[in-house]
C-alpha cells in the first residue's frame, strides 16, 4: 500500500530522497499543484510575456529570480529536486526524463509555476458534480485544438484543451465553480461542438485518455496546462525543463 | 474652445501632429486609457514580473515586442509619438519632459501599457457616485504608502495609491463596481484609516490636488499606477521613458 502524503513539505521530502516518485493528483489535498517550466534567462522574457497573454492556459502561480530555487509558496523547497519527476527539452524534443535536475542547474535559470486544474477539480467533485476521469481514475483527455495562443517572440502554438463530460443541468454550475479559480485555468473556453476547435475525433484524444459522453452530457472544455510543453516543443526552444506528466510541484498554497 | 477628441484615432493623430499636448482625461470617452512606461529589453523581464507580481498597481493592458511601436489595442499607433507628452528617466531621475521621443528610439525598447483609473471612474459617475475631484476639476490625491510593493529584480519600493472620498453608504457598491475593472486597478485596497497606510496628512497628498473628506464620508484608497513612476525612480533604473502625467495613450479597446 503507497505511502498516501498529506502535508506538502512532507510530500517534497519524499520527492527530495526518491522514495516519491508517483503522479501528486490527489495527495496534500486543498493544496495548490503547479506546472514546471523552466527556461534560460534569455528566454524568460518571451516567456513570460507568453504567460501573461494566455492566461487561461498558462496561469502565473509564481515565477522564481534566474537561478533560485526555493520557491516562495513552499519555504524550504527546491524546485530542482521537489517533483517526482522532470523532462528535459532539448529544441523542443523530449530527451530524458530524470528524478531531479540538480545535476543540470545553471545560475540563469528561471522557473515558472503556472497553475492546473487539480483545484478546481476538488471544487466540483465538493459540489457534488462527478467527474468521470476521476471516479474512473484515468487521465483527463487532452487535445490540440486548431486555436491559436497569442504568441510571444519565439513562443507561439496552438491551444490544448482537457475535456470532461458534464451533464448539461449543471453546466451554469460548473462555469460559475471554475470561475472562482483564474489560477487553475478558470472557467471553460468552449462548451459543445469539439469541431468548432478542430477537434475530429472526441474519442481520441492526444494526450491522456478517453472517455464516455453520456446521452445527457455535454462535453466541456477548459485550456490545459499541456499547452506549454506543446508550445515550447512547437517553438524548438534549445534547452528547457519542465515536470513530467502529472508530477506536479506541490505548494503549501491553500486553493 | 480646445478641441474635443471622441474618436481615439484621431486623439492620437493631434498628438502625433503636435496640435494636442494636454491631459487626456474626459478625451474619446468608453476608451481604455494606459499608463507608459518604456525601459531597455535588458530590464524587460524584471520590469514585467514587477507587474504581475503588483497586479492592482500594474494591471497590464498591453507589453510591445521589443523596438515594436504600433499598439495591438491601436491599430495604426505610434507608442514613441501618440501621447501628449513623454518625460525621459536616467538614473531614476526625470530629466528631461518631450512631446515624442521618436528621436530616443532604440530597437531594445520594450513599452509597457498599464491601466489607470479613467474607466472605474467613468463607470461610478454612471452609477450616481459623484468623484469630488473630477467635479472640481482637479487631480485625483495620491500619497505614497508605507507598503512594500513585491519586489522583482532590481524594482522595488512603496506602493502609491489614491484617494477619493466616498460616502459610507455607497462604499460596497464602490468596490462591486470596481472589481469589474481589474485592468484599471481594480477593487480598493484599504478604506479609511489612512495612517495604517503610512500617510500621515491626508491633506497633504505627495502628488495631485487635497480634496474635502465630508462629514458621512470615508477615504478610500486604490492601487495607483504612479507606482510605476516611483519604483523606476527608486530602483535608480539607467534609462527609461513614461508617460508625463495625465497625458495617457488612448487605445481602442472600450472598457
Amino acid at each position: 500500500m503507497p505511502i498516501h502524503h498529506d502535508d506538502p513539505a512532507a510530500l517534497r521530502q519524499a520527492c527530495r530522497s526518491g522514495a516519491f516518485d508517483r503522479p501528486t493528483a490527489g495527495h496534500a489535498p486543498g493544496r495548490v499543484q503547479a506546472n514546471l517550466t523552466i527556461v534560460p534567462q534569455a528566454d524568460a522574457f518571451d516567456f513570460l510575456l507568453f504567460c501573461q497573454r494566455n492566461p487561461q492556459a498558462c496561469p502565473i502561480v509564481e515565477v522564481l529570480a534566474p537561478g533560485a530555487r526555493e520557491v516562495r509558496a513552499a519555504p524550504g523547497s527546491d524546485i530542482a529536486t521537489d517533483l517526482p519527476g522532470y523532462r528535459v527539452h532539448r529544441r523542443g524534443e523530449c530527451v530524458e526524463e530524470r528524478a531531479d535536475v540538480a545535476a543540470l542547474w545553471r545560475p540563469d535559470l528561471v522557473s515558472f509555476l503556472t497553475g492546473c486544474s487539480f483545484s478546481f477539480e476538488s471544487a466540483l467533485e465538493r459540489a457534488g458534480i462527478p467527474l468521470r476521469h476521476v471516479r474512473q481514475q484515468r487521465n483527463v483527455a487532452m487535445f490540440r485544438t486548431s486555436q491559436a495562443c497569442v504568441p510571444a517572440g519565439r513562443f507561439a502554438g496552438e491551444l490544448v484543451v482537457s475535456m470532461r463530460p458534464i451533464r448539461s443541468r449543471d453546466i451554469a454550475r460548473v462555469s460559475e465553480i471554475c470561475a472562482r479559480f483564474p489560477q487553475a485555468h478558470g472557467a471553460p473556453v468552449h462548451v459543445g461542438h469539439p469541431h468548432a476547435l478542430g477537434i475530429a475525433d472526441i474519442a481520441r484524444p492526444d494526450y491522456g485518455d478517453a472517455v464516455d459522453i453520456l446521452d445527457d452530457e455535454v462535453p466541456v472544455f477548459w485550456a490545459c496546462g499541456v499547452t506549454t510543453q506543446w508550445v515550447v516543443q512547437r517553438s524548438g526552444l534549445p534547452f528547457c525543463i519542465t515536470h513530467a506528466p502529472g508530477k506536479m510541484f506541490v505548494t503549501d498554497l491553500m486553493g
